[in-house]
């Protein structure tokens, strides 16, 4: 059965079980392993490690793509074997570990990890493992779901564990488009100009002598979790369109835009979905992950192509689009995260880039990752890579949460991942902020009259009247710049007047 | 005497003095000039601005390369002719007139001021005024110690007057590379591979018809004000260049690093300064700007080529730079700051870049605009530009400011510009962390253990451990993280036992 997906003969002796394989990896090793937002992570070498675990306590330093799905971070970091991990992760059991102190979490833009593994600044990879549809006949290595960063991995690591995942469809073969940035001092320009551009070779170029493994399994990715559209999230897509139809108008974008990245998540899912109704056409698609609304933006016909570095979809249009993949083909792209994530390609393409704030502050500074400027959620991702570099830097987040005992609009972020110089625009479900060529001071009225929530508004004009007392570019009261958070910590609401009672009814948690 | 400067001899009767051609610009303009730190500044027209609102008060929106000299900017903000300013100031008067609120000052990343003004962003330039050597037989423009954005504001203004500075030598003609990234969607890769690759024209291509007024001048750039190196200068250069050279061993660098990038001041100037007594060799340079330093570096012949977009120099250097013209032009270029900054440039050639703190944090993020998080000093230039695609992004700091009484590693940054992601190495006077790899607990030991002055270790050990029982990736005591800024604020000391003693009797202001 799995023959026909190994197409170099002397490769067969190499299949084992994932007990076997997982041997490889011991106490101590750095671990690249392939997987970015919950696609093409492997199936049965983690879940060998852990297994291991229980009897021989080891760890490992774990490099990936992104998130991993299937639980993988939580069956690990339960069993002890995750000591270091980078460059992202999204799970609940990791993540208490990370912010307990006893996993060292790196929390890299997604571009760079490998820029920093070539250039010997990271500690070197042992082992990758690499999920994979196929083997080809001179031992290139055929990714599935993700690219990731599997191909470096694959590429840079003295040894490589393949596992061939029978449920990933052989018609995946032509999906990928593997490229590099040569190494420097030589190094040559990106070649890519267009977003359908193909640069690379189809398969990952391993050498055949590396792989020291092959593991059969059969396993679907995780779904993705990201929640339909609701009112909020349509509200935000419409203040969103209409200014890109504005914008339109005024002769700064042509009606197919420029190419468009979106985070993964709700939110910005919920956005793309919008653009199906909105009068945009010939749509391209310049991101990491592609989405349900990708899928239904291509089926609409609005997208013309799409190009990213994964596949994320809900169960339904997984199954779809895997078994369509002949009818997609010429319509996506999938690349390393060093290429889909470049600065160099990214400035040049022009992106109009959407990504997700946790909050936002009144002068447009923006925290995508820590609760309450502490707790790690999940890592900053890809959205460096983009805004930094976007022709249109667009952030998204609801103005409250938890019943509207928080706003997501406050006096000063309690951490910086994104500062005011690469937020252009921000929306919220109550409007859109244009801050393009303000200053910090007409940033503040920009936001805290299109964006806060009704709620706060008062509040947030007072503070920054009392502040602009003090003067400054950028006033702040430091004595107060973070009371609403300590409110919130410590009084279940960043209101001044107590919890509001809908939210304490639910009596949801502080830091989800 | 001027006529043998303007080669195209129907633009002889565009002659005119400065304040017939400031009348060019009323009340609601947005004015391009040219200036990059001080270098090739504009010596009339400004000035007759100045004059003219003196009578008839007008005020206009002020877009340059960067910093100006000659006090253009405070004659200019005194006289009220600057409503808003951008993309970077470093005078005394707008400063405090911006951190009034009088003036609308919109601090950028140095490469992102064309892409906007080019992709319609921010509002359109109706004259720009650039300071010339020459204009040639075609109406180019051959510009003087500074490119900046002056290029490119000449191109897209609509009304270009030039000042032909007959204190510039003609030898400068041959010095700039004026090239640009080509309009989306159509835009190619920048054919920058090399240090000392030229890809453009020597002159500005502005249609000649655009030339509405020449003005002639004769006055020098004003000297940079960059201090010479001091004792804890000379130490932070010796702990990089220590840094350096154990990389160098360690295999991760060649004995000629990888091309450098510094950033205007005395500690960066110091710590290239010391380079000249190196073990390094076949140095390089792709920077924004020329320092003393570099010419040092070549005289002594440790670099081998030095790249940038201005020249800013010491009244003795200055003068021996512009003598020997010949001498140099084939070891130094200029270039638009679209191009000496630009992101996909950077990361191509893996710079080592070095820019300098006013604070920094336990974790790693940086300060580099904000007094007390609020008040204006400069801008941030471009180091966002630089640290976010350094190969090793390096950020330099004495470990104390007034007298001990401020520390410049704090629990908070009261302000970022460069968030931990960008942040590889810091370095005081009294040793160098590395913070490649390392998750925040692991750098904040590193930073307090290298960096702080041994004054403030045993408190800032104190914050982590006490914020850490909170836990988090990042641990902080939110009701304490800017107390050391409040303490300096109103009772002169970040120390909690009060000011040292010392401080106090010079009695410096609070914010300089």
């Amino acid at each position: 059965m799995y023959q026909e997906r190994i197409r170099l003969p002397r490769l067969h002796d190499k299949v084992m079980e994932a007990d076997e394989a997982a041997k490889l990896i011991r106490d101590g090793m750095v671990v690249g392993m392939s997987g970015f937002t919950r696609a093409g992570d492997c199936k049965a070498v983690p879940f060998a490690l852990a297994r291991r675990a229980a009897d021989e306590p080891f760890s490992i330093t774990l490099m990936t793509g992104a998130s991993l799905g299937n639980d993988i971070d939580k069956v690990l970091s339960q069993a002890g074997v995750i000591a270091r991990r980078l460059p992202f992760q999204s799970d609940e059991t990791l993540r208490r570990k990370i912010n307990a102190g006893e996993v060292m979490f790196i929390d890299q833009h997604l571009s760079e990890t490998v820029e920093q593994l070539r250039g010997g600044q990271i500690a070197p990879i042992d082992v990758a493992v690499v999920e994979a549809a196929a083997i080809t006949e001179q031992g290139g290595i055929v990714p599935t779901t993700s690219v990731g960063n599997s191909a470096s991995f694959a590429m840079l690591a003295k040894k490589v564990i393949v596992e061939i995942n029978l449920n990933m469809p052989l018609a995946l073969e032509g999906l990928h488009d593997i490229a590099f940035p040569v190494q420097r001092p030589h190094r040559q320009p990106i070649p890519l100009i267009s977003v359908d551009q193909r640069i690379g070779l189809p398969y990952i170029p391993v050498d055949p002598e590396k792989i020291a493994a092959i593991v059969i399994t059969a396993k679907d990715d995780s779904p993705s979790n990201v929640l339909p559209p609701d009112a909020e999230t349509r509200q935000i897509a419409g203040h969103l369109i209409a200014f890109l139809d504005r914008e339109v108008r005024a002769g700064r974008l042509s009606p197919s835009l420029q190419p468009l990245q979106a985070g993964i998540g709700t939110i910005s899912n919920a956005v793309l979905h919008g653009l199906i109704d909105s009068p945009f056409s010939d749509l391209k698609m310049y991101s990491e992950v592609l989405q349900d609304s990708t899928i239904e933006l291509l089926d609409a016909g609005r997208l013309s192509f799409a190009s990213a570095s994964s596949v994320t979809l809900s169960r339904d249009v997984y199954a779809r689009f895997l078994s369509r993949l002949d009818h997609y083909r010429s319509r996506v792209l999938l690349r390393p995260q060093e290429i889909s994530n470049h600065p160099e390609v990214i400035r040049r393409l022009g992106l109009i880039t959407i990504n997700t704030a946790l909050e936002c502050d009144i002068y447009g500074n923006v925290n995508s990752t820590h609760v309450l400027g502490t707790h790690m959620m999940n890592g900053i991702g890809g959205s460096g890579d983009f805004a930094r570099n976007a022709h249109l830097s667009v952030f998204v987040t609801k103005s409250i949460a938890k019943g509207g005992n928080i706003s997501s609009v406050v006096p000063m972020v309690a951490h910086v991942d994104h500062t005011e110089h690469d937020v252009d625009i921000i929306v919220t479900e109550h409007g859109l902020a244009d801050l393009r060529g303000l200053a910090p001071r007409e940033r503040a009225r920009e936001i805290i009259n299109h964006c806060a929530d009704p709620l706060y508004r008062d509040a947030l004009r007072d503070y920054v009247a009392r502040a602009s007392v003090r003067g400054g570019q950028t006033p702040h009261l430091l004595e107060e710049a973070f009371a609403w958070h300590l409110r919130y910590r410590d009084h279940g609401s960043m209101r001044e007047d107590g919890p509001l009672a809908a939210a304490v009814q639910k009596k949801e948690p502080a830091c989800a």
